[in-house]
């Protein structure tokens, strides 16, 4: 299985038994997420941004609007930190000490370019459609030469990567599993909901099957 | 309403009539969180990492073991930047264009400083402990000198904030509601499934009401 190198960078320092390297692992992850948090730098100042985004082969894709700083320093190539954090449950712990989340989490460090060619953007605008939901690329109205010169899209080729994952239940002090504690998991899901249709939706028009079956776990 | 003041650091760029800068949108998004995004400078490279958090007054409190990386980067005082972010919905406009996401996002700046006596350790780590899981603190075992040794705690004094709301029904051109697209809006909420019992548990301990119904919209 392909594995990033561990590097300086992408080493995970904190309980390094939860780190993973493999690019399998980081994939999914990356996958399954639905907003990143890109870090960059200004005036020395770090800046946390949430985006949407999504993974083509060894890269993240990242879109908006062409007067976007955060896009702007990106395309420039300057270093930057996109994480992607899955929540999955309350670790609960009988001692407050041992009290944790079960999470997966993958830390990308990489640089950008911009994607300019018409034909590759459309590409990558379809990557990030595709990416919220399958199928959406195919039934929407696709961007206008317009639209599209409006949308900065860019390419972050991932240099290095981690993933850290925890699982399983609480793990106590030998001495506190006689408390009269719950202890346990309880599971977070990131769920969909009913969908509400656009009031001004054409009144002949159903929820697709792609829509009203909605999951996000692949 | 108190509010937060625009600067140059805290000012939305994106989409501005999206930005709120008052104390009661900003609190509810923090106190609703259960992960935040920590942002900070390594050697010129941007850092992002997950972490737990909990705001008390106009501080965020975060914890982890002694030789945290980022503990002590943050308790050096640096500048961080916080975000948290709220994921409400995918926006499924007609055009590929106006698709959207409906979220509350928070981005603090703010310096941090070491929490050192027993007591305010103690204090904060309570704080932490509620936010996942009303009741808790009450609940599990606290502390003991040993484990208030191995963790640190950091408060960060929130200097600037700011929150990006969106919600509602896609924004489509005016010529695109005519087309057979179905739009509307797939809401997405982060749920707690049952609890998971910790196969050790002993058997005389039912699921206590915080825990069977954990509802995190507060």
């Amino acid at each position: 299985m392909p594995e990033f190198p561990i590097t300086e960078r992408t080493r995970v320092r904190r309980i390094p038994k939860r780190a993973q390297y493999d690019k399998d692992t980081i994939y999914r992850i990356l996958d399954e997420g639905l907003v990143c948090h890109v870090g960059f730098v200004e005036d020395h100042q770090p800046v946390v941004i949430p985006m949407n985004y999504a993974r083509r082969d060894d890269a993240l894709i990242l879109h908006g609007a062409t007067a976007s700083r955060l896009l702007k320093y990106v395309q420039a190539g300057h270093p930057v930190c996109v994480t992607v954090t899955l929540l999955d449950g309350l670790v609960l712990a009988r001692s407050v000490y041992h009290h944790s989340m079960n999470y997966r989490s993958v830390v990308v460090f990489g640089r950008g370019r911009l994607i300019e060619a018409e034909q590759e953007k459309l590409a990558a605008l379809e990557v990030l459609t595709e990416h919220i939901l399958q199928g959406r690329w195919r039934d929407a109205r696709k961007p206008n030469r317009q639209e599209l010169e409006a949308t900065t899209v860019v390419s972050i080729a991932i240099e290095g990567a981690s993933a850290k994952v925890r699982t399983g239940p609480p793990v106590d002090d030998e001495d506190d599993y006689q408390l009269a504690v719950w202890a346990g998991v309880l599971p977070i899901q990131q769920q969909a909901l009913m969908p509400v249709s656009d009031p001004r939706l054409r009144k002949d028009i159903r929820v697709p099957p792609s829509i009203s079956d909605y999951r996000r776990t692949r």
